[in-house]
């Protein structure tokens, strides 16, 4: 096997930095040793196959974006990215591993939704990649299916309190599935919206002529978010299931999370970029030629985007440093304007939801290390180690230590990237949702399991270098 | 320099473990290897001077008890441990650096209380030292001589809002001390009970005749800690100063900083062995053949033993597991019950304040791991990861990784420990507080900077052998 | 019209007390005045037709009973009170007015509701009555019919978060309801438990065989009141409705109520005597000769009794002090054990859910005054001026002044009442929840609308001297 | 004895409203009546010596100002308006008593202090007045003294947490006259502010060269209102004893009482019209001609004057709501501009504190039912009602029945009320903080203890008019 030294660079960790070389054999980390050393007289440099340097940079353990919809079947189409596309953009931003959503509906049986998914993803990735269970139809079948999950690497199972009719639980749903979560150690990931009532609102929306994709953002009440956090955390507490809530965007649901993390209860919670950066204020302004008001349709995503004058945005930042809020995930959920996210004009209620970030993600949030809003190693908790250890992958992945695989990320604090169609864009989408963002840094080189897959803005791996990841249950319970 | 491979173990961080060997040259680590690496064709067992197999052990960077105070003046006489005593005992239990409280007191220069407190350190230490300045009297000479600290490797100071006429400091000297916290970075420590109050009820007690060290508990009542933790808070507020709560005993005394850190505010705390295993119930009932009802004494300190009806103690454990209370020092702060605790015989108020438990710490919380209150991983940010990065010694001490003193214990898990006078106690005083507790884990082996002090239950180390830490400002805030 | 001067007692409203005599003219009173006042030189004492002598008691308001189900059809029988026997053993209790819930059921007409009611009612009562309306079933008719409802003296309407199949509302039709709230004024009254999730938990008790009326109140999870009065809260927050939340008994739901209010929302919360006196731990331990552990059953009431260890009977009280609860309902609705709750042998989902308080809410309730859990000018507020706020009839009920109805208790707090089946009990049922309760004080004198109905213990009054009351919009909000 | 005859209006209480007439008769209410009613034959409007008609009116019972200052001495000179000067002004306003502030300084006898407020106000009122006692030096002397003080109808003590070296208590101190409290049933009253560490602030603000009377707010910062409100709080909680905080200003503040309050403490809090309607941001903006910046001395307060971007006048608004403020008291403090405020030329500290409104509270609060910040029975009961049951003066004071001093306004919804110098401005300072404030709604006639004193903007009463109220223990405990 190829042995390589990324040598002279700062490895990051979540609690702190060292000046460290680290060193790799074949697909894995086996040592992390002193810079420059000569090992008990031995140059371990020249006896290496490939030497990085690393200079002056940040080596940090691969980003895991532990939330992902590749080729997600959705408002009559489905997501833009496939596994190869969207993993290969997964790559060029710095991250090495993706947590995808495998979806069984009402009606279908477990198992072949993550057959389906299995399928859709073999032989096309260029990172690894894990699969979330999606429970669309909480029955006693599906009950049973679910417990075999954690035996095939699957240790967290997703439903959801909106889109009745689609993917919707009720809550004698919910307290069963629950059940199975706290039986069997798997997270229960939830999506926290009040799916009956925000219908009600939108439908009464449309109904007064309001179609504009800005319309959106107010059917989906923060109300609604905390309301279906809040209830979330109480169905968890009375069974006892540990709970994941994705994507929030509401500060008065980060303050449910709080509420009862504060009282010692198992409640987790993820943000995505759109919701610490971008606003409905600036949604409801955005317009371009090609699509006028339409324009704001690319950001058009569930969780929604939340008024920037009600303070949620600093309040998730906030909630990222005293970690009532855990992890960064994208919910990449990639729609084109054309063809797709053109199916709601006029009615905001048929756009397809989603946003794609998943290639600058880690850009973006260290973004934040730049502004001040998050330290280095908040950085890195919260984009690698803490996913790792959240979805039981941690020791292979989310932290640079010898038994690990070496996905690892070499960043360029002195770096610069741009982002933007023409720029940095591998997504499939026909705009970026992060046009004209500018980063102070630079993901320079991007090893997956030993191997270099990006390096100086050139992807040099392969489609099928990325293997399926059989995750055990979550590490980080208190 | 000699060399020493710690093999088979499981190193364990604050995020996770790892299946590793560590390899010491001289007095640092120089590497984390895969273990039984033959690294490059070189087998490092057989290249190092001693090897230690660690093998079904745990491998962790060697505890931080960020609080003691040796040979403290107080009450009329002094903390009976010496620098050496106390650092060998301390030794003997896994500790290998500590932070001890130089003193200032009103009317005295800063420098002198530094010095002295080097004075009596120096050449006497088994284990690594650094010094807390405590500030008794905040007077525009102190204020200059304070901003002096930090270049000396003294990062932090601590107020008293207790005990007037010896420590105390009125708002407004704690005020003045927090806009220099503020100006340097330096923590604030504080010790946050109501004194004025705190005094009247017990000067009350004793007029009513109730003098046993029970009352002492009873005197400094739950809500005078609350209180000054509450104020602490929002004098850091206004002031913008990072402060750290001492001593935590009071459930509603955590709550106040759990209220406080949810709004992303820099404020810390600690709590110590005793108040998660001791209650104020246990002291009422404490009876000795030689003392009597004086037994409790030997469990008087400040803050007190709380109740355990009312549910401190559970509130305690809790709060380590959410993090609103972050790290577990001792206040190590010993006194006989011959000669000193029974000053107070006949008025509690003379009682010597403190109980000795710097031997215990690493057992008596790595007990809380076998009993389920915290993880593995808890563990080691709790007794030393967070005490390193809270004070500014992270990178060099709480971890292990190249460049990091060797400062390591080799902890077996299926080890026992039987804690009391002649069993396990080696510091000066003439009873064990914590006489009668069984640990079901045991400390092997002990390094200091490469060196094994401590194996088998020996002392192989030397006087002298700790060296002043001049620490760096604290790396924990958000 | 006959006048009658109710002379030397303590008129006592929500605010405080005064010595005055009050004079009634046909059914009204017309003053309130010094006593023994010889006004202008006329003695009235002698001018009237009746002088009651309170000397040495209270003079109050008559008790208005808020939340009462006479003849409900609930679970294959009817509440066994007809509105004649319950406003009659009302009438016993000082009570004078009631507001009974009309119902409509999902596929019936609002109005056909309403006026099956009035049908049931009229000519009946002994006291004046007035109605809420359950809406079983929102939908477009029902939304329509609701808007007719303040015209016709009905102005709150009833949702059920619980029963599905029989009462219950999802959230889109809380929504929509909530909306018609807002529009109208009307107050929102809700049932809030998460029926769905209990429904869930009570099958698992049943198939493990548990069966016995204890497990009704392990289904009925505290959790899942909390949940539900959140969620409650938050809809109206969302829609702007006032909300009232019927029989609270857990305390942390009363948590939720303090948390919306301190935001300043209008959000109201009734509870009961049962969930201020009795509790889970009595129910399972209830038994009797006759009917062996089913004897539980005559306190199988939704929401449940709550467990006293936990402490929601304390709170309970502190809320009715705190004035996060506004009010005391009896939420009467009477089954017998012989044909009726032993439906529920077997398996308790099926006992007939209800307590019959009606009799005894008025010296229950003083009997917290005794014990000194509130104060007198409490009592009144609780029991009759704040549910006469609440509820639109201020100025004709709930209060002692010119203009209002003499409706009048004249209470005397040296009287005793023994509570029981063959001492005070003129309810249908064949036991009393409230067997052997003893209070000290008693109902001497009730008045409706100025005619003596009870006096010394016999019943003076006439079946249908009881009027529908049209009531006005609450009187409460903030 | 002359009669009265209040006729045709609308008698307002806390809780509701009442056509009704009032019958007066020499000092007292001897009857509330239905309009017109010639009672058992008796035509009452011919029998009367006066009749007034208050058709569209309301009439209510007389204001309360329970926090004034007349002829207070502070900062080297004395508040402008004598007992004299002071209450016809507060006539003028509907406010038919006062509860002002009688003042023991360290080393002075309380009696002795009590005394000398007796022989200023003697002789010298237009309406009826009492007074708290200010214990400014808590010693055993003063507690001595302060446990005689109920039987002399002086039933409440003002301790101050600010003004080190003027009035101020250390917590010791606070903790004895607490004692003092609890075990006579005594309310503490308190100015929290944390004085040591606002001096502090201050000074360095003036050695910064930051004297204008801006700073005086910026040196007071809310953080120092927060925290002595928690530690009354809390000091109150240990003790047991009933808190009252006077003129509290910030939100935080509001916020730490409704956290004590929800869980059942003993804590009230008042605030003031300024703290309503006048801002920070106002201050820093004041300018004249004859002043120039200087001109918002005339604002000069404390609590201070607080920021509208922070929300502070809305919150206390709301907190009058939710009734976690449960009364508005003036601090009515007047010091002209010229000789008294502008000592502070140059100083801020040098300003006497202190705003003039006692003439206007009625009208102010009056003008929030217009804007419907409160309602109209919220406006009795806040500068009436609850003033008389706070400070044990209710039936005698507060309401409107048989019995209770003729204390009564009728008050002109339809009238208007333009407030400055040369309009109605009838208090000692050169100048009206209130100047340019319009009101629509009128004081038209007030009567104190049943002589007409004010009466179409004409003052008919007499000095020496007012009499000592002989207060009782508080009536409005929980």
């Amino acid at each position: 096997m190829a042995t390589t030294l990324i040598t002279g660079g700062t490895v990051v960790s979540a609690t702190g930095r060292a000046n460290a070389d680290v060193l790799v054999d074949g697909e894995r980390i086996v040592a992390v040793l002193e810079p420059g050393s000569e090992l008990l007289g031995t140059d371990l440099k020249s006896g290496v196959d490939t030497v990085i340097d690393a200079t002056g940079k940040y080596v940090i353990p691969g980003g895991i974006d532990a939330h992902t919809h590749m080729e997600l079947p959705f408002g009559g189409t489905a997501a833009i990215d496939t596994f190869e596309t969207g993993t290969r953009a997964a790559a060029y931003g710095g991250t090495t591993s993706i947590v995808d959503f495998a979806v069984q509906r009402y009606g279908e049986r477990v198992q072949d939704g993550l057959d389906a998914w299995h399928a859709k993803a073999a032989g096309e990735c260029a990172i690894d990649y894990g699969f979330h269970q999606i429970i669309g139809g909480v029955d006693a079948d599906a009950i049973a299916a679910m417990k075999t999950l954690p035996d095939q690497g699957v240790t967290s199972f997703k439903l959801f309190m909106a889109y009745p009719g689609v993917f919707y639980s009720d809550d004698a749903q919910v307290l069963k599935a629950m059940q199975v979560s706290r039986d069997t150690g798997m997270l229960t990931m939830m999506h926290a919206e009040n799916g009956p009532a925000i219908d009600v609102l939108a439908e009464q929306l449309i109904e007064e002529g309001k179609t504009d994709p800005y319309f959106h953002g107010i059917a989906r009440a923060w109300q609604m978010e905390e309301e279906a956090t809040h209830r979330a955390i109480m169905l968890a507490n009375l069974t006892g299931a540990p709970l994941y809530v994705v994507h929030v965007s509401a500060k008065q649901a980060v303050e449910q999370l709080a509420w009862a993390r504060d009282k010692g209860q198992n409640v987790f919670g993820e943000t995505c970029p759109q919701y610490l950066y971008l606003s409905l204020e600036e949604q409801l302004g955005a317009s371009s030629e090609e699509w006028g008001n339409f324009e704001g349709a690319k950001w058009v995503c569930s969780t929604p985007l939340r008024s920037r004058e009600e303070g949620h945005q600093d309040a998730m930042w906030q909630a990222l440093r005293t970690n009532d809020l855990q992890m960064v995930s994208t919910d990449h959920c990639p729609f084109c304007m054309k063809d797709q996210k053109e199916l709601g004009l006029g009615d905001f209620r048929k756009i397809p939801n989603g946003i794609g970030s998943i290639e600058h993600r880690m850009d973006l949030m260290y973004q934040g290390v730049v502004t001040g809003e998050i330290t280095l190693e908040r950085w890195v908790e919260l984009t690698s180690t803490t996913p790792a250890r959240m979805f039981g992958m941690y020791g292979q992945k989310g932290v640079i230590q010898p038994g690990a695989d070496a996905d690892i990320v070499v960043y360029d604090p002195n770096g610069h990237t741009s982002i933007g169609l023409g720029k940095t864009h591998h997504m499939a989408m026909d705009h970026s949702a992060w046009e004209g963002y500018e980063i102070d840094g630079h993901v320079d080189t991007v090893l997956s399991r030993g191997k270099v897959i990006v390096d100086d803005n050139a992807y040099l791996g392969a489609k099928g270098d990325g293997r399926f990841i059989k995750r055990g249950l979550t590490q980080y319970l208190v």
